[in-house]
């Protein structure tokens, strides 16, 4: 019988994350503060996130230690399953071999939880009481809802608006975890006003819930910001699933020729693929494609450019393929993927041509899900 | 660092399931056929079963090789990891250690296509084009939906009402598997009609959609019904997972003091005790505890009886606790947990004093998960 999945113990779980920023080719461009146009500070973000967070971002070591109290976390559902999708195989009826990475199986049911629980007990370690946070289709908010409660922080999430009325369980779980949560644009904001006040209806996008949670954490004390995805210290802890899956490959002596993601904001895609980047980097043969969706083609239609990475201009300027912070993409169900901007770690790979995109309908995903599970028998 | 998963690999996974009728202590009474009032023959259930499953039905022998098409299946997902619920234990208080099974990784979300699986593949190699089964939350529906997808077979799904509306994506699910879905009473079969015309509301019960389905599947040719619970067969499948949960605790030398199921028809608990009832048979100290609802307490209100499996009186006359076949029970959210008998295997053990029951009301444990998730940190 053929062997459907690679595991690990608790013991064989990676006790480091990877930091990219130790192997990049050429020097990133640094993300500029929005009034003088020049290289932020660890100051300038001093107010939107905690100390020891904004470290991790400017942090150019190889290896960080994942501190006891995440790991201990983590090992709840972690080290995940690598499976062989022997059943699509044999559908496609292709010479390949194709393994996912199972990282469905967290109890707030996706990969979010990977910096959800670092960022939580980063910020408690600094002192902070209360997070505020935007989410789009709500894997985010309830993983750090989650994240929250476990280390007895108020969490308060800004959800669109779209994704809120599709998506009523995400809200229950949030609400589960005792976390509030919000339909982006609200009134309880000045940049959830403006929008409102022009557009009634606004369906909501991430850059606009992004400015709502940000103008939350930023006017109380104690209270910070905190992102899921695009910012360098997100695509650090998400490493976590991409080292297990380079493990668990060298443990049944495969080396892979394509590594593929998902990619919204980033931190899925790179999670799972920023080891293998490093191989490539060091002359491994690897290809590394990142697949975005055709409603909102950040990487293979946006220009590589400085740009918000919210609709109120919020944030500092970052470098990265984007639509524009004030595009609003089409309401698709992926509301993860609709973020008009791309991690500045994967834009600059795939600017370097170390990182292939490509875009995808929704309906086309949906009716090859359908064909798996209909011909390919369910995995 | 406390362990936290016990897994087992591939080649760990047990090969056969565990019949726990050739340790009975105590003979069982026979299910009786509801003409004639005398045990049923295998001639009397084949135009409902085929006759390989009838042969499980009605084995004596204690251990059953699982056929390869069914391990491939399993491997899909199993075995599954025995997790410790640490955070739990600590929220407790309480000088215990506390394993759960997580039987939720399935592609179906649960334990049912332990069974699904194998009752697929037999009717498959019986010659079986289609099959007809009832679902209450959905979770049973779905798992035969993914089984008759694998093996090719069609199959209808007579969904409970009141769960059919309340959960909407379960609906979507056994679509995507390509099976049909159809609310319960419905006007498709006499039993449904007959209800219907006395309660056009009924939000509907197990056992008038195991009427329906089973009046649906003995209506046409090559075509059976399916039951997801209850039945020996089902028991004995289900032992999959208790069989993997005895090898896990005895990989890290640890013997239960207690060990606990969910009961509703009694697959999911006959499933992760019969391993552990066999021992206690044979002397070990060891209590076997099935949990159910309040809202449907078969084993701790019924009486020990005669009664059929669904309101219609098309199945033989089981001997189990039971609450009356025409019993409609208040519509809790656990839709599955709502039948008005217990598996004749579970009653039986009961009866005997060899498992002990327990009831509990919704609220009460929902407000203890919630506390958990709150207090306890997510297990």
């Amino acid at each position: 019988m053929e062997q459907m999945k690679i595991l690990l113990n608790d013991e064989e779980m990676p006790r480091q994350w990877y930091n990219i920023m130790a192997d990049m080719p050429t020097p990133m461009r640094p993300p500029l503060h929005p009034g003088t146009g020049k290289p932020v500070t660890a100051e300038d973000l001093a107010p939107i996130f905690p100390m020891n967070l904004i470290e991790q971002e400017v942090s150019t070591e190889r290896w960080i230690d994942i501190p006891d109290e995440v790991l201990q976390k983590y090992l709840i559902w972690r080290p995940t399953p690598l499976c062989r999708a022997r059943n699509f195989e044999k559908l496609l009826d292709a010479p390949v071999k194709i393994y996912y990475k199972m990282e469905g199986n967290s109890p707030a049911g996706s990969h979010k939880p990977n910096t959800a629980i670092p960022q939580a007990y980063y910020n408690k370690a600094f002192g902070i009481k209360r997070i505020s946070t935007e989410t789009g289709a709500g894997q985010w908010g309830s993983a750090l809802s989650m994240a929250c409660q476990m280390f007895g922080l108020e969490c308060r999430v800004f959800m669109v608006r779209v994704s809120y009325e599709q998506k009523p369980y995400r809200r229950m779980m949030m609400h589960t975890w005792g976390a509030e949560c919000i339909p982006s644009p609200s009134n309880l904001t000045a940049a959830g006003r403006g929008v409102l006040a022009e557009h009634p209806d606004s369906p909501g996008s991430l850059g606009i819930a992004i400015s709502e949670a940000i103008e939350d954490a930023v006017s109380r004390d104690e209270s910070r910001y905190s992102l899921g995805s695009v910012l360098n210290h997100v695509v650090l802890h998400q490493t976590i699933a991409g080292l297990e899956a380079h493990k668990q490959l060298e443990k049944i002596g495969v080396y892979p020729d394509v590594v593929m993601g998902c990619a919204g904001g980033g931190s899925n895609f790179a999670g799972i693929s920023m080891p293998f980047v490093r191989d490539k980097i060091h002359g491994k043969e690897v290809r590394i494609v990142g697949a975005e969706p055709t409603s909102c083609p950040t990487m293979t239609r946006g220009p590589f450019a400085y740009d918000f990475g919210d609709l109120a201009q919020k944030t500092p300027l970052l470098p990265m393929y984007t639509l524009g912070h004030d595009f609003v993409p089409a309401p698709i169900h992926a509301g993860g993927l609709r973020y008009h901007g791309m991690a500045p770690i994967i834009s600059h790979l795939v600017h370097e041509q170390l990182i292939e995109a490509r875009a995808y309908h929704q309906l086309e995903t949906f009716e090859a899900g359908v064909r798996r599970q209909r011909k390919g028998h369910s995995l």
